[in-house]
């Protein structure tokens, strides 16, 4: 097996899997169906665009007949389908229904899937449920570390890749040493477990911060899977953070309930639908009135065919937004979907440092700041790390001129180079520095503004919400505290109007940044600042000090 | 022609227009089409779902082939469409080319669309230009309401129902005298103009801001058109201030420069394109590197019927949403799009009270708040509204009891019913008021619990933002004002923990909303205001003072 990661956005990663000559894309998604009763086969999954299955090895070993069957021909053969198989070993019905039960050893069933020749097979792990206490979470997660090694010594056929399952409930310690310890064994696969029924509560909060402490720790060239995750409408903020793979059956189970994904006005019933918000060769073909018409069978069919060409679609826009380097501004779309979601992107904020680390560099195009959560981005993590430890203002600088941020950002603006021409033809030009207010970055030194992102971006500026100006504030204090005996004199630019992006006079909102930046500085430094309408008299008032 | 509405949510209205012997939804575009060169012809664009189409009489009026046909054939038969349509004067080519030397009359063109059996034909009026001064556009204005007399008094043929240009350019005086002088004349349609180039430069703001000021003046009973709205992504939010109809070359248009519409990562290049991040019929069959290798001719065909589908789908989605009663939320997501169209949903609050009017007394299933800007929604100013002018409380109080927001909205929380069950067990019960903290609303008393909006919404309720604080901030302190001579004495509940929806033990977040009234009320009413733990403590507060 292979994975090999070709571009990134966030923690997101597209990578391809090469196995025993398949192929396969991530972020991917994993249908699960059932070894031989299903309404959509293998096959027909294929014809919906899935590279990859799910299927559980515990239902096939417990039926006889089947057993034979699949151990003669192989899953591949058995399911028809040429594709990544995945198989489960009977630990999910245990998770999911409670089944303490679950009438097979490790031995029995990680062998059967050895010798049906399952791609990923899964060792029989015990998994954590939420509800468990420490002490009942941590003996778990002991007992599956116990269980991997033994499936080591034990493995015979090379063409399995195992599926390693990391667990640890809702405790972050017992995730974190379950990451650490299952990385120092040999998996195809990472796979965090117990998930399923946070996901079905819609607690994507508890569930991000599970993800984001095992990405922290686990082994990074080894692809990450959630077990269970179905909901697109989770998908961007997932793969954001961090998750490469996920299976799930909702799309059927769903089907089976009458419920329709959408990724714009949340899960429907079938029985509420007028017309299909969607266009996929179901939803074009057929209305929801003709579909309610339908024999059951084939009314599950075709909304199970909807729910995954949904869901198949949404990870082809997530792959797009990673290559695009758009994928946070995806994300702060989807998180719309429910409050939950909003909620749970918090933890972006809450572990900055670990995602300012892996955030690209460089991006070939412009950000676009659309929310007032976009303040969170690791970007601006950066950024005041930049100005903390590596920013120092030129030597040679006595003055400085802030320039208020306008309709169109920095340099773009006719006006802006308008005055940056007067600046530039002073004769003391080397002893001025300029800083861009900026309602998303506070400040920005004018020999940053070419560099990524500052001079990229489309925000909203019109209205300052509090996250925001917390951000700007916070680095314009950071700035002067740091800076301010750097400048003699301190002139703040606020032009009655200016020319914008349309060639029309304009007034400089109320709520421009620069009028908080004013604030802070007359408080504080209130001796050496002084507002002007123009740079000429600014420059007027440099050289008088001369 | 008749124009039923059968459902609406905010300014969106779902209506059904009949019209020689056709039949039409709203709301709904009309893909323009050239009348005899195009890649997908009318029956094509039938295909695609189109119940309308728009075409240019004037081209056709200038090839004097084509004229004689179409006046031979009329113009169904020769577009071989059996849907609606419209069509246009020469009045856009003068306003998009600025070709002052249209050589035509009105009584030419208006003739020849009745001759030719047009459902919905043009006047030819005089488009007003984004930078004509108020002066110009006086002017253009009034010659528009003069040909739009002299047309009416020429009309012969029964079967065609005029579309009535509405202008005023970047002037809401001119925008409002043009919509009440034209609401007196007996169009079919009414239209506003001069908006393409708005929205080629993404000045949602403006367009948005014109088409509120029409639709405040316009008769109510007849559909309202933009003419030229073509961006799937601003559809939403035009639909929910008032937009009935649009019509647009943008599919096609976009296409033959291999612009690819999307909801989620922008309007992309063909060349950028991995894997096309959409489900359509066109997006599953083909790959880009693929449609990339087709024939020009081909290549637009297929982008453009992807384009198509996309608008047509997202018109799908915005008539459930109405029909859902969500509209606010789907616009709420759909304007992440852009920066501009975020700054454009301030339109709502600023003419709130207009929105207000208009907003659904009753909705069947509970709010989603999952952004910021949902506290703009006219039902907050409503519920100040009632709070201002309606609300009283009950007569014989002398106590109050305000509770905190939970996890669970109001008596759904298994806490709040036990707080309530020992409060209703009190002897002096009727002296007794109880309110509820509310992160959006501030402020709900109990006997208003039950009544939309309140028992029912589902919003964020961990990161309260500024507009949050100050919509909450606003009903509380009005409340107060009014209300506290009322009481004599006020309790605020803050338990150290709480039981949360998934029975667990939980703490009251920091940032509850709670905290903000605690400090509001201790500042203004300190002698009559305590806090307490529990419910029992403050029942005997309550009669320690008796």
């Amino acid at each position: 097996m292979k994975f090999e990661i070709q571009d990134v956005d966030a923690l997101g990663r597209i990578g391809t899997i090469e196995i025993n000559n398949k192929k396969m894309i991530t972020p991917n998604l994993f249908p699960v169906i059932h070894p031989f009763d299903n309404v959509i086969g293998a096959s027909g999954l294929k014809d919906l665009g899935a590279q990859c299955v799910f299927t559980n090895a515990y239902i096939l070993y417990k039926n006889t007949d089947k057993r034979e069957e699949v151990l003669k021909k192989g899953i591949h053969d058995f399911l028809d389908f040429d594709g990544v198989i995945a198989t489960d070993s009977g630990a999910f019905q245990q998770y999911m229904y409670n089944d303490n039960k679950i009438e097979i050893s490790p031995e029995e069933i990680e062998s059967f899937q050895e010798k049906i020749e399952s791609d990923f097979p899964v060792i029989l792990d015990i998994p954590v449920q939420l509800e468990d206490t420490f002490e009942v979470a941590e003996a778990k997660v002991s007992k599956t570390l116990e269980r991997a090694k033994e499936n080591i010594s034990r493995r015979k056929n090379p063409n399995c890749y195992w599926i390693g399952p990391i667990h640890g409930g809702k405790f972050p310690d017992l995730l974190k040493k379950s990451s650490i310890e299952m990385s120092k064994l040999d998996f195809g696969i990472y796979a965090i477990g117990g998930l399923v029924k946070a996901f079905l509560q819609y607690q994507f909060e508890l569930t991000l911060n599970m993800l984001i402490t095992v990405k922290k720790n686990i082994i990074p060239n080894k692809p990450l899977h959630m077990f269970g995750l179905g909901l697109p409408q989770f998908f961007s903020l997932a793969v954001a953070c961090g998750c490469d793979l996920m299976d799930s059956a909702a799309y059927i189970l769903f089907a089976r309930e009458n419920r329709y994904f959408t990724l714009s006005t949340g899960t429907k019933r079938l029985d509420e639908l007028i017309e299909f918000p969607c266009h996929c060769p179901v939803c074009t073909k057929y209305t929801p009135a003709e579909v309610r018409t339908f024999e059951p069978e084939l009314r599950v069919e075709l909304l199970a065919k909807h729910n995954l060409y949904l869901s198949f679609s949404e990870l082809r826009t997530i792959r797009q937004a990673i290559r695009d380097g758009d994928l946070w501004e995806l994300v702060e779309m989807r998180i719309r979907n429910h409050p939950n979601l909003v909620n749970a992107y918090r933890m972006i904020k809450i572990h900055e440092d670990f995602f300012e680390q892996y955030e690209k560099v460089y991006k070939n195009h412009g950000r676009l700041y659309s929310s007032v959560e976009s303040v969170n981005r690791p970007l601006f993590r950066r950024y005041f790390n930049k100005l903390e430890s590596n920013y120092r203002v030129p030597k040679e600088i006595k003055y400085l001129i802030i320039i208020p941020e306008l309709d169109v950002k920095g340099t773009y603006s006719l006006e802006v180079q308008k005055w940056l021409e007067l600046i530039n033809k002073e004769v003391m030009r080397e002893e001025i520095h300029v800083i861009f207010a900026s309602s998303f970055y506070g400040i920005i030194p004018y020999e940053l503004m070419e560099s990524f992102p500052f001079g990229q971006h489309e925000g909203r500026m019109e209205i300052m919400q509090n996250d925001q100006c917390n951000n700007a504030l916070k680095n314009t204090k950071f700035f002067f505290e740091k800076n301010q005996a750097k400048y003699d004199k301190i002139a703040i630019l606020i032009p009655n109007e200016y020319v914008n992006e349309l060639n029309k006079k304009a007034e400089i909102s109320k709520n421009n940044v620069i009028f908080m930046i004013e604030d802070y500085l007359m408080s504080k430094f209130k001796d050496k600042v002084s507002i002007f309408l123009n740079i000429e008299s600014i420059l007027a008032y440099f050289n008088d000090g001369l």
